[in-house]
Order: structure tokens, then sequence, then C-alpha cells
């Protein structure tokens, strides 16, 4: 295992290089509620480069420096021992334990940025629809685009999601996870019961955008099941 | 279709420019859960001109450059290959498709402003109320204009809105958008079922604080719903 | 009414001076959800003057050329065009419709310092507890003074605040809040049902902490009615 | 009681310098609700000193000139007449009343600094969970350390805090708070019933990520109470 570091990966002047970006959109999740306590987190690729912040730390407080880089494509073996990197941080900090997961998007969707959030609004919605998908539909779905990368879903669609069971180490979650998004090809993303939600997009921007979108669906829902009202209606009985 | 595009038209060290305002006060939106996910907006009119924040971006990261400028009074015609522009935006960016409906805040009640936003307080508003008109009195609605523009109501007031139904198409709603305001000329805004709302007013602080005055009274019009309180009385019968 | 209308009383480079306050603390009541829409307010007396916010103006926006400035004591007569000003704004804004229940403050309480809020958490209070009284125990008030400017409560005391009934123009609660000040002379604040609060201290400063624990006493008090928990216990059936 | 009063341990130009870093987390806890009306606070310890912000102010406006440092270890007495300072502030500003139960997770826990807040989540968590715990599975408890400096809990744990009876006066709850730290060897944290709670980590961003984590998981489990939903599974009975 020969690798580069190259600190020059994670140094520009640009507030729209990744790692840059990365410390400037954590801190936004964080008031979000996103990410509170060091969960949750966002990685960008570009081309042949994977931009990941580091796990087990504040995610307001990250600075480029805390960033890996990682070359892509490459196999993400489980045991992470065997990863492969282009950029460590020089601080004692390790790599993200969404890897495999954030790998899974990258694979099977060819997205260019996955985020992973601990939403309340999420995790409720697990709770709430205790079964495998998470359903909504005649709500404003018209941001999230079909499996995550494709076109725009519209108002007259059901927007699904599969929902996951949890497990104690993130990393095993990449082959549920991945099995996930191959039975609903169609997913923007997928849900793990009692933990949050992982989304995807082609870029950053549409990767945000779309986990706003679909937190407000998870919010929105939640807040009409409290209420007793029907989330997911037929074209015959619009309420 | 002879265009101008002027550039100048959205550059100023006013920060009381339309092209400065739009936005912050889309920032300060997205700080208040109104144009999550890309959705909402807002647009100005100063006289002959149109300031119009472009359709489908991060509403949080709009620069002055992003804004289109149109002439007022055109024709909005919904097949929106025939209207006519000042000036747009030099990048890859989708006019508005709100563009039609705020065209009626300015046809129908000559508004300076009006704001779309897609808050979830009044997307619940459109659930608990079925019916095609929201309702409220005996609340703080003294902040709210006759039609929008005209004299401040009253504490002894009842607030109504109407709610229309939402269509797949943003463009779509402009006629029954229409129809709600002759029908109603007194209401201050049209609430769109499952979707959000539009509100206007005489210029942009008018227009902003009417939307504000509007959410308030749609979260507390929800809270008192979900508790089982009126939220019309009689004067006979106060709580 | 001879009157001087001297601008340098709202023109100082010191942070706490209350031109600079006023402003400052407007926009982090706008940011609690206080003053949103123009309602709300917050007036400063330091010995003889005192300084007031304007009436129907964005409250987050203020600047301090925009502050009046009246002579204390002075009879404050509801007709107010009787009243007499220090300074007046040179734009065309009215002087606050709180200025009589400011005075009741100062007249009956010796404050330095009144805050008028419509935070939705005093507003649900007053329609959950629909009689004369908001009443809590066994929460944290202690950081609430007996009168809003005696010595602090004890845990083991119980908050009792009045609510008085709204009317349409806000000069004209001016007796009953007065009236309710007499009757209840403990009273750290008064309620307005279907409005909002007005909370006093000896300065700013503790009128500002005494209104975020009342805000914070409405907001769980309202939680624990709608969960079905008590909010008053007596010593011998403690929860 | 001989008494150095060295004003330099609290000038410092690094940012993350305990006197420069308390009023930065206080300002953003104030944020969070969980400081709110002078109540809550934070103090960090550094080897032989302990940095603790002052009580009764506004926790949003402290300066690092407002810090008492205090030499450890020493025993805290409960009439705090005894305690040894090695710097106090020249204004006159009363130290914590929250002294002695910082002291508690330092003896007790080797802690390197300790959180209080007055977070409604963890107010509503002692009233809805009666008894003398509070107890919750499946969630996202791996961000706590067992006993709050050991090591990180798995999914598959159990999280339990004892919740101790309020006092009136803060300082009268540091007996049953090391009872309850004595007897709960593994908690993280000690909620006050109606009061809040009492977090603490082996460094000031241990502490506050883990109060974080604990936040979160008091507000997801009022939500699942609320909801009508189990708290605590067994492995037998997933939902």
């Amino acid at each position: 295992m020969s690798e580069k570091n190259d600190d020059s990966l994670v140094i520009s002047s640009d507030p729209l290089h990744p790692a840059n970006l990365i410390p400037e959109l954590c801190r936004s999740f964080y008031q979000l509620g996103w990410v509170t306590g060091t969960g949750g987190g966002i990685c960008i690729r570009t081309g042949d480069k994977v931009f990941i912040a580091p796990s087990g730390v504040q995610k307001e407080r990250i600075e480029p420096s805390h960033i890996f880089v990682l070359p892509y494509p490459q196999t993400d073996p489980s045991p992470h021992t065997d990863r492969v990197f282009l950029r460590r941080p020089a601080l004692n900090l390790k790599e993200s334990a969404c890897t495999p997961l954030f790998w899974n998007s990258f694979d099977l969707r060819d997205a260019g940025s996955c985020i992973h959030t601990h939403s309340q609004h999420a995790v409720m919605a697990t709770l709430l629809w205790p079964g495998p998908i998470f359903k909504i539909s005649h709500q404003m779905i018209k941001g999230v685009r079909i499996a995550g990368t494709g076109r725009a879903l519209s108002y007259l669609d059901t927007l699904e999601l599969p929902i996951i069971e949890n497990t104690p180490n993130e990393e095993d979650l990449k082959d549920s996870m991945a099995e996930a998004m191959i039975k609903y090809p169609n997913a923007a993303g997928v849900l793990v019961r009692r933990h949050g939600v992982y989304v995807w997009g082609a870029d950053w921007e549409k990767a945000k955008t779309q986990t706003e979108c679909l937190d407000y669906l998870f919010q929105i829902g939640v807040k009409m099941k409290l209420a007793g009202l029907p989330t997911v209606l037929n074209e015959e009985k619009l309420l």
C-alpha cells in the first residue's frame, strides 16, 4: 500500500473547492440538526478524487486540513485497513465510518456527492412507517430526482424510500444499503431505521437540495401521521 | 422578440437595490424554513421593472448576478417562450416558474412585491382546513392588510384566505389563483393545498411583514386545531 | 408643546447605549420569534429619558436613527397627540402603540426596561389557561423576580401572571394592564389573551432575562398541558 | 484565605484557551436553548486550574474577563465562602452556583469539562420518565461514553441516566448527584427533575458532543413517548 500524502489537495482559495465546501456545509447541517454530536457527514467526488470529512469529530468545527482524500475508483473493502488514500490529515483523525456507504452511491448511482444525516425527522419517519418503505404522495416531492440522479419527480408521483434496519457498526450497513438500492432502483435515498438517512446526487448542490427536500417530506409526513392525516392519496380520494 | 441584456440592472452598491435585496431576503427565508430545497421565492417590482430570482437553485446562495429582470407591463403568457426580458443571467439559469403567479399580484392587486413559500405551517393549514378557505379570528391579524395592499385588518375582523388545489406545474396555478383573487377581493394571499402560499404587498417590506404575519397565523392556527381549540370565535362565545 | 429634537440623543459609539442596544436586541428577539411581522418591541429608560423603537416596522431592521426619545416623567395621555418627545426620527415613523403600556411598568413598578412579545408560547398559554391567571410551579422559575423588580422567586414558589383580555387598539390595554398590576402586586409581567406578553425589569438585562425565563415557562407549561401533565403541584403530591 | 488574582489567566489570543472557549460555547448553547435566562453553564478543567462562567448573567454575552479561575484539587465546601480562587473578575459577578456539582464530575469521574443545561428536552424527559432512571435503547447512543469518560456505548446497549429530585438551591444537589454517580457508575450524566441535566467528558469537546447526543436522545425519547412508541426494546421485539 504505497500512498502519497498530498496536502495541496485540500488547500485552495476557491470557496467552492470540496475541501472548503465540506466544512461550510457541515456548519450549516449542524444548524439544521442533521449532524449534532459528531454524527452524520458529507462526501464530494470530483472525477477520480473523493473528499470526506473525518469521523467522530464536531462537524461544525471541521477545517479543510481535516479532510481525507481517496482515489476513485477503488474497491472499498469493509476491512478498512486496505483503503487507499491520496491524503490523510496530519492530526490523529479517523477516516469516516460512512465511507463504504458513500461508495454505494458512487458505484450504484454514479453520484457526485452523498450526505448522511441523523435528522430526527428521518428517524421519526422510520418509526412511524414500521415497514420496509417510507411512502408519501401529494406533497412537494418535485425537488427529488428519480434514483437521486435522474429526472425530477412530478407532483403526481408517489415518493418511495426503502428503510433498512440499523447495525451496531456503520460499515455493516454497506450490503443491506446496496441491496435496497438494487431492489428499489428509483429510490433517491435510503433510510436507516432508528438512525438516519443517506441521500446522494449528481453533485453536492443536488445532493444537498434533495436532502433538504426529503427531510422536509419526513417532517411533514411525521406531522401528518401524528395528526391522523393520510400520507398517501389515491387520485380518487383527494382530501 | 428583440431583447436588451443589460447587466447594469443588477449591479448596485445600494443594499436596498432589488438585486441586492432578493439574495439577502432569500437567505433569511431559508433560515425561516420557507424556501428549503430550491422551493419558493420572491419578486420585487419597481415601476416598470420586475426583479425575479431564478428557479431550481439553492435560494440561500443566490447572487445579484443571478437575477432576471423583466419589463412591466407585459402579458405574461403561459407558454413562457414568449416572455420578454430586460436582463438574463449569463449562467445557465432558468426563469422562475412562479412568474405567471407573481404577475397575478401585479395585475390584480397592483402589488410591488410577491413572496412564495413552502412553509410547513402553510401546508399543514391547507390540510387541517380541508375546504376552500383558511379562516382565523381573534389573533394578531392586524399586521395583514385587506387585499394585501389596502388598509390594515382589525383585531375584530376575521381573516379569510382562499385555498386553491395544487397542479403538477406551478405555471398551471395561474388561472385558479386569479379566480380566487377575484372571488375573494379582500384576500391578502392565496394558499395552495399541499404546496405553500403566495402573499403580496405594496412593496417588499409590506410583502415580507405580511408573509410573516400570515405564517404566524398558519402556525398558531395549526397548533390550536391540534389542541382542539376553536380557531374562529363569535363575539358571543369568547373563550 | 415646545419640543427639542436632539439627534445627538441616539448617536453613540457605545454598543450599550440604548439607541444601539434596542436595534441589536430587536434582531435577537426576531430570531426568537418574539417580534415577527412588525409586532412586539422594547423600551429602555435611563433616568429621565425613555428610548422606544418605532411602531409598524420590521423589528430586525431598526437603526439607531429610528429611535424615539421621550422625557420621563410625563403623564402619558392616551390621546397620544399630547405626548412630549425629546427626539423624533426624521423619517415618517410612528411612535410605538405600546408607549402607554410601557409607562405602566415605569409608573407602577419603577422599571428601567419593558419588553413586549407576540411569542406563540405566550399566546398558547393564554389559550390553555382560559381563566384570568397563568400559574406554574416546580419549574425553573428562580430567574423571575417578584413584581419584576424585587427579589428572585424560589423553586418552591408558584409563579402567577395575570391574563388580561385583548382590545383592538394596543393603547386601550393601558387601564386593564394597570388594574392587573395593582391587583397582582407580585406579578412579574402581564399576559394579553390571544396577543402576547409584557415583561419588565430594573434594567434591560433583567427585563430580557426575565422575558426569556417567562417565555421558557410558557413553552414548557404548554407542552405539559398538551401531554396531560399537571402544571401546579401541591408539595404533597410531587409527580 | 490568601488569594492571588491573576488576570493573565484569562487573557490569551488562542481561541481554544478556556477563557475564550467558554464565552463562545455559551453563545452557541444559547442558540440551542440550553442556557436561556441566565441558567446553565460550562466549566473547563485544564490540569490544576478550573475555568468557570459566572452565575446569574446572560450566558450569550459572557466575556473572557468575566471568567473565574479556581485551583484543582480543592475541597469544594458547600458554604462557598471558603472557596479558593486564582482569579476573580473585577466586576461584581457571583461565582457559579454549579461549582460543587462540577466538582463532582472532577472528583468522581476525573472529568475535564462539565456542562449544565436547562434544555426543555431534558426537563420533559424527567417528567415523562417519572421514576429514578431515564432509559432508551436502539437509538443513536454510540456518541455517549460509559461513565462519560470511558469507552463509547454500542447501538446494542441501553442508555441509562439517573434522575435526581430538584432542590431550591443548586448547591444542595451536590450530595444527591454524587450519590447517583456512585450508584450508577456507568452513567454519562445526571438529570435533575424539572430542572435540567449535568453532563461531563474527558475534555470540553467530549463533554459538548456527549451533551448534544444526550439532548438528542431526550428529544427523540420525548417525541416517541408522546407518539405512544416504546423507548426501550427487547432484542426479541424489534419494532
